[in-house]
């Protein structure tokens, strides 16, 4: 019975531990969506710089995650919720490093970008719609760990914001382009970068899914707020 | 003894059962990377329509191996190499799931290319970088079975060809929208494409890393071939 105490409460430090590292990746993941946009509007090469190498910590937490989860599948063999705990962790680390690629391949693109003309108030747009899903990643990680698939819901909710950020600055670059031909190739940096933090708002919508599916057992899939636009329409100024 | 060898050959069974999922899986993701760019060649609507109607199966699939993932690791408690065997499996099933998407993406688009006059040579330069990704993920599936880490690394060296594919493509798009600004919303249609197939190699990349893993006990890290050059080359043409 004592042994069997032992074993529990290790399996807790265990999750403790893993859940420790997952709120670090978050932190580390929240900071370069807000540096890397930021280096963009002021248009500071060097915190572009600092996000590119950032990434690599980011990188070796999940890999970190990874291991640890996969020792404690094997030692501890956890069924039911537990064994769910951890394959939860796994897919959110995933998650997580993807939004910390995307938030270093916005950083790449600033280098680029401050060799170009600026175009009117895109990078404020950009800067905004990247505080968006920023604030969406904060609210989900405090999801996580008070497993609160209420506020869960409400980040995946919110992700129709960020789609609709991403549709307008959509329809703007087209314009600006056709204004004139020369922000042609810096209009298309500057979607590939909404495009990029639209996609880490799905990113991010992923995460709450498996915060709901932690905490209820089930999957939402009914009237999931569908996303880009832009692949389904015409958009108009032809 | 023999309780002991009935537990292991149920093991076998399952995975045997888990690894035919996958291969369907593949095969499925295969037919839509395909189905999905002659649809965009032959501007054919009715098969674009059936590619994305099609994703769900590779959804549910995924779903399934999930489940059934999940039921092992209960059931069966796997460590070392069977272990690593299950979790590999669970990420080479997200990784499909991913590219079944940017196929189902791709028609999606498609639908709406139909309605503007076609970019010269466009849809065949796609639909050649489409096979060589579909080539790839029919190879990498096969490594996979065959327990073949050369063959994975292999395919992990070829996703060099599809970046080369896709970069040529991104200036050709910027010339095109250059010289006539009715081409701009086609362009950026047919570079998200592009940009989308890219991504698809990224997967299969990552597929060919997990074989690696699972049969070498190591990840491959250095001398990775770094991937999409438009973020950090200014181009052309201005």
């Amino acid at each position: 019975m004592s042994e069997q105490q032992h074993i529990v409460s290790s399996y807790d430090t265990d999750l403790e531990t893993i859940q420790a590292m997952i709120m670090k990746m978050g932190g580390l993941t929240e900071a370069a969506i807000l540096q890397a946009a930021n280096s963009l509007e002021t248009r500071d090469e060097e915190l572009a710089e600092k996000v590119r190498k950032n990434d690599a910590a980011i990188d070796e937490l999940e890999e970190q995650i990874n291991e640890e989860c996969a020792r404690v599948l094997a030692l501890r063999q956890p069924i039911a919720r537990d064994l769910r705990t951890v394959l939860t962790v796994m897919k959110i680390s995933a998650n997580l490093e993807r939004v910390g690629d995307y938030a270093k391949n916005l950083a790449k693109r600033t280098s680029v970008l401050v060799q170009m003309p600026p175009i009117d108030g895109s990078s404020g747009a950009i800067r905004r719609m990247a505080k968006t899903v920023e604030t969406m990643l904060k609210d989900v990680l405090d999801a996580y760990i008070q497993r609160d698939a209420e506020l869960a819901e409400d980040v995946r909710l919110r992700d129709q914001e960020v789609d609709q950020m991403y549709n307008a600055l959509f329809r703007e670059f087209l314009t600006f382009m056709m204004e004139d031909p020369r922000n042609i190739t810096a209009c298309m940096h500057l979607h590939f970068i909404a495009k990029n933090i639209e996609r880490m708002g799905d990113h991010v919508t992923s995460i709450a899914e498996q915060v709901i599916y932690l905490v209820t057992g089930e999957m939402p899939d009914e009237g999931r707020p569908k996303r880009d636009r832009t692949s389904i329409e015409t958009h108009g100024n032809e």
